[in-house]
């Protein structure tokens, strides 16, 4: 079983190829991470999450913690086995879900005890047990426990929560190091204040972690603000270790962030907007509720490399919606996943080619083409 | 465009082996027919359900005249293009839809009258605009309209519903016949009356349909009730023209009346089922819900020729219930069909084979053996 690494194959420019291996299977770089927050990538089935070129997913450890609890996943064979998933899973550390989703959260120095927002019960998320949960499902990349503030907030709040993550780094880092083979990230923090982000990142690399990630962004934020940030952050990482924007972004923020030297991504937005019956394509976002496709023949898009974009009308899929069938959220879901891994895949052919540049400019024309027009 | 036409290739008993030509394609019978009301199978991606081993699937017309509308999918090319499903299909005529999801419906001799339970508006469905509805849709087999009425029912009401049914009959008929190469179905009715039951199959006959359907049965009375019903009309029916069972039913349901006669069903019970955790195997019927299966790693069934009801843990399959996943309902509905398709498919073989009668038994047995015993 071999081991973590990472190579970089080539730049150019800022952007960047390579490779990690995991003991599931490679992970080719820059990489998206489809979301499967309850060990299943919503409404995509996980051989067509892998057809459609995912090398690696992602699985929210605080909602497997509660249900239906890592020691139960330890059991039954792991993570892996558990969702039918072979290829390699990141997860994340819980931290960030805490914030987000339960009730009467408090932190203190030693972790943050929360209460469920299923039952009800408190549980306490300390560094070594988000690690412990981590190792039992069977992850080839954990993540740091982190502490994640809401922005705005007062600088002050900031630091705190940037220090904190910096003491719960090292005990993450110490509390996976007996994991063989598997890579525990750190997580540079620091909310948009560039001197507590450049410190963060500095503390992070003195740590030594076999991976980085970023995170606090994409949390409402403007993507000026966003990127601008990357581009303080990403120079004060290591070369020789992946980069990993947590939670973004849109089809542009991947493009941008992959300029700026971030490896990887994970995001909910192909897999959320599929339910809502938004579709990514080359020429932008489509909303298939609106009622101008309702009598419009055409596929969302006839020269998609993806068969059910070409194959399926826009007047059905706005049938589907409007219909509340599921297979509309089915066939959405694997559209947008579909888009997003083409375009991972087309970043990842020009950076070989030494033409990101080009490739970069070329997919915001189309994007500013933007959908067809309506027929008349 | 070869047109519509029914071969018996082998009686067995009374089970019988057959084919229906269709312009779209051949229907091996006994056949099941998923049901795909708005245009859809729900949770099942049209390519899935073909390769389950589906030759023809069943649309609602009262759905899909009231959204989209049946005028917008003949513009659009016909159902058969517009939801991605090449093969036969088979519409109903909408009545029993009227009579159970519609308000304030009002029938008389030319036809009923109701609110469409989407936006109220009035709809009037008369025999003529029921196939028109059918013609525009492009159905391969199109069903009369018949007035069902709800049982338990006075028997002057079944038998004014049943007297009704038989003139719509002949108008449906004539209003179908200039469509090429396709079918029209009429409808025995008559309620769990025997006398009525025959004196409709008998006046069905004299009008000499291509198929005979066989309506308002499994609408709530016991299975030896529709048995019953089945062993008294079949024979009254003409052995060169198929037998469709409409809206049946359990596996038992589809063995014990192909035993009797009946080539065609439709049901919706295994994508409902599907949705509500509720899977079908050749050991019974399995409630992923129940908690006994929340630590069993074993698949539903080791044996199953269809990959995802060997190759995920009940574990796994009663999480993502329990947790409203949708792959829940996509894989539990999928493993339903394949079982059903699988049933058929059994079913065909051995009435080839001159082994109906045993294999009735042996399925019979297997089912009464229930499924595993938890794990303790």
């Amino acid at each position: 079983m071999p081991g973590f690494s990472f190579q970089l194959h080539r730049q150019d420019g800022g952007a960047r190829l390579g490779e990690i291996a995991t003991p599931h299977g490679i992970v080719r770089t820059p990489a998206f991470m489809p979301v499967g927050t309850q060990a299943a990538v919503k409404a995509v089935r996980p051989e067509e999450v892998r057809a459609l070129g995912t090398d690696i997913v992602l699985a929210n450890t605080y909602h497997l913690m509660l249900r239906p609890g890592a020691e139960r996943i330890a059991t039954l064979g792991g993570l892996h086995k558990f969702m039918n998933w072979p290829h390699p899973i990141l997860t994340d550390s819980g931290g960030f879900q805490v914030m987000s989703l339960s009730p009467l959260r408090k932190v203190d120095a030693d972790g943050v005890t929360f209460r469920s927002h299923l039952d009800g019960a408190t549980v306490t998320l300390t560094p070594e047990r988000a690690m412990e949960i981590q190792d039992l499902l069977g992850a080839d990349i954990a993540m740091q426990l982190d502490e994640c503030v809401k922005l705005p907030a007062a600088r002050a709040d900031v630091e705190h929560a940037m220090q904190l993550s910096l003491v719960w780094a090292e005990r993450s880092k110490r509390a996976f190091e007996h994991v063989e083979g598997r890579a525990v990230f750190g997580i540079v923090q620091g909310g948009v204040e560039p001197a507590l982000r450049l410190e963060s990142a500095r503390a992070m690399n003195e740590l030594s972690f076999p991976g980085y990630a970023i995170g606090g962004l994409a949390v409402g934020e403007p993507q000026e603000v966003m990127l601008s940030v990357l581009d303080l952050v990403t120079p004060a990482l290591p070369e020789d270790r992946p980069r990993y924007l947590m939670g973004v972004g849109t089809p542009e923020d991947l493009v941008e962030a992959v300029a700026r030297g971030i490896d990887m991504f994970d995001c909910v937005l192909p897999t959320r907007n599929g339910r809502h019956g938004l579709a990514f394509t080359r020429f932008g976002a489509v909303n298939l509720k609106n009622a101008r496709h309702a009598d419009d023949p055409r596929p969302l898009d006839p020269e998609s490399p993806y068969a059910p974009a070409r194959e399926y009308s826009r007047a059905y899929l706005h049938h589907l919606v409007k219909a509340n069938e599921m297979l509309a959220a089915m066939l959405i879901s694997a559209i947008n996943l579909a888009y997003y891994q083409e375009l991972m895949n087309g970043m990842r052919t020009v950076i070989a080619a030494g033409r990101f540049a080009d490739f970069r400019e070329e997919t915001r024309a189309l994007w500013s083409r933007g959908d067809l027009p309506p027929l008349t």
